[in-house]
């Protein structure tokens, strides 16, 4: 399945997306309970498929075949559902998947092929850096760009979605955790990043985590370990590798973060990015007001947003 | 006031510590409406005053008036209220004042004493580094030691907790966006810190963020710029400062990190830790099973956790 968050006529909701259409998972449940005689349905649809993503993973495998169900019951008899269960994609506001607080752990120096081409040593060890929730924008936003610094960045990014707690969990079991993956851009402000040895500050400025356009789940994507991605900026081409180039793989940082602290449902990893950022480009190519950054990654899709500046004044 | 986290008889309660007592927000509130003749009583106490600290916090200057209120009500009539609203301290379990999601932000090379006498230079801009919610602990908890490492160390930190929605705020105002001040020990696995050059793996470790006994409202402490702390292991002493010895100050920080980010009512941050760590000592000193670490920050009062060696089998 492809989840998705989206917002209708101002709710908040979670669906999946089935060619043009997003199907309402909560209310496809209710009324699939509801045709069953449930005089509980609502509450019982509540309960296992809420309209929150990250509630609704903590539902597990549970919540997640009740969803198929009711999503393959919708397809069937929408007709005679009392509810909107239904909407086409072009109706809907694509929000980011995952919106509200948990944990985003982004990996650095990932890529083999990039940090064998600087040079550098293969690591032993993941680099590890946080963003928090106040970064996240949806695949229909706009990148923020505040005039706090002129190197806004890009980093074309494989994310990964925790399904279940995970706490010292082995490579060989560690897809099992995994709810699904998506794409991420992990915006940078250079300047502010490098001002200390410690990077969270050029990580964590107010919309620099677009994140979407939806969760493809695992049993769908399949091996996340040989995916495609591109990054284009207007366009062009600025960074392409394939996540078999990835130094620490999914199943890897599953073992490896689940070794240090529990990885909650709704967790989010972002796995690092490939050569052809920026900053390390000659001469170096920051992102301005109007450009358009696109990653497209194999078997998920696409996540495209617009730079747009903004007057200090107004905040945020 | 003093507001804490707390659980009595298995619920999730927040309440202020009076004396030897603590007194349930909530019920408070929902009593004195009662009193007033207001028939949706409890919906109000739930909109305004609950019993989630984050939740209290969003409420701002309203709740905090109505809690107050509340509080004094319960002082005087006690007898005569229905519900339990008065326990004493030692009838229940102190949680960490803030549990849930939100941001942990931490600063590092914060005191200006130990930087001098390390030979290093002020720096220009405070280092920044995250923690996240799976680090948090009560005062009443035991810190965890994994078999992962063998080099915990202690941090003695004053931290305090936004109370207001905060961006782009200048530092003569901030201490209006602040809730609060508590005591954290920004507990960190030093070989897991230094593996790579950005120290989230060795500061993300479960249960390595003890936090508590409450937090003092700013009405209450007056300047956080001039507080002891002091922090002992097994009664010795190891730290010992002054805040008026931080570089960033609290409204330095609030207007840094608010330039940045969004700061949410509950966010929390850690101002730092003064000289004198186990790492840092000749010889090195880290923390082993049945340490006592007590650190206690005055006008604040005293944050003690036993280390307690984790059996990895039983994970979590």
């Amino acid at each position: 399945m492809k989840l998705v968050s989206f917002t209708y006529e101002g709710h908040h909701r979670i669906g999946c997306v089935v060619e043009n259409q997003v199907i309402d998972l909560n209310l496809a449940c209710q009324s699939m309970l509801e045709a069953e005689g449930k005089l509980r349905a609502r509450q019982i649809a509540e309960a296992y498929v809420p309209a929150n993503m990250r509630e609704f993973l903590q539902g597990g495998e549970e919540s997640l075949s009740m969803a198929k169900k009711a999503m393959k019951f919708v397809l069937l008899k929408s007709g005679n559902s009392p509810y909107k269960t239904i909407h086409l994609l072009s109706e809907v506001k694509l929000q980011a998947p995952i919106q509200h607080q948990g944990k985003i752990i982004c990996v650095g120096h990932n890529y083999r092929e990039h940090i064998l081409e600087m040079g550098r040593e293969l690591p032993d060890y993941p680099v590890l850096f946080a963003k928090f929730a106040n970064t996240i924008i949806g695949p229909e936003e706009d990148i923020p760009l505040y005039p706090i610094s002129e190197q806004l960045d890009y980093e074309a990014e494989l994310a990964f979605v925790i399904g279940k707690q995970a706490r010292n969990v082995a490579k060989e079991q560690a897809l099992d955790y995994v709810a699904g993956y998506t794409i991420a851009n992990d915006v940078s402000y250079r300047d502010l990043q490098k001002r200390t040895l410690q990077w969270l500050q050029g990580k964590s400025v107010d919309g620099s985590a677009p994140m979407g356009p939806w969760i493809v789940t695992g049993d769908e994507l399949g091996d996340p370990g040989s995916l495609e991605l591109v990054l284009t900026v207007n366009g062009k081409e600025r960074q392409r590798s394939n996540t078999r180039n990835l130094v620490f793989t999914v199943p890897f940082l599953v073992e490896f973060l689940s070794g240090l602290m529990t990885l909650e449902p709704g967790d989010v990893i972002l796995t690092g990015t490939p050569g052809g950022v920026g900053v390390a480009r000659n001469p170096q190519a920051f992102l301005k007001d109007g450009d358009v950054v696109r990653i497209e990654i194999e078997g998920i899709g696409v996540l495209e947003n617009r730079v747009k500046k903004q007057d200090w004044r107004n905040g945020k």
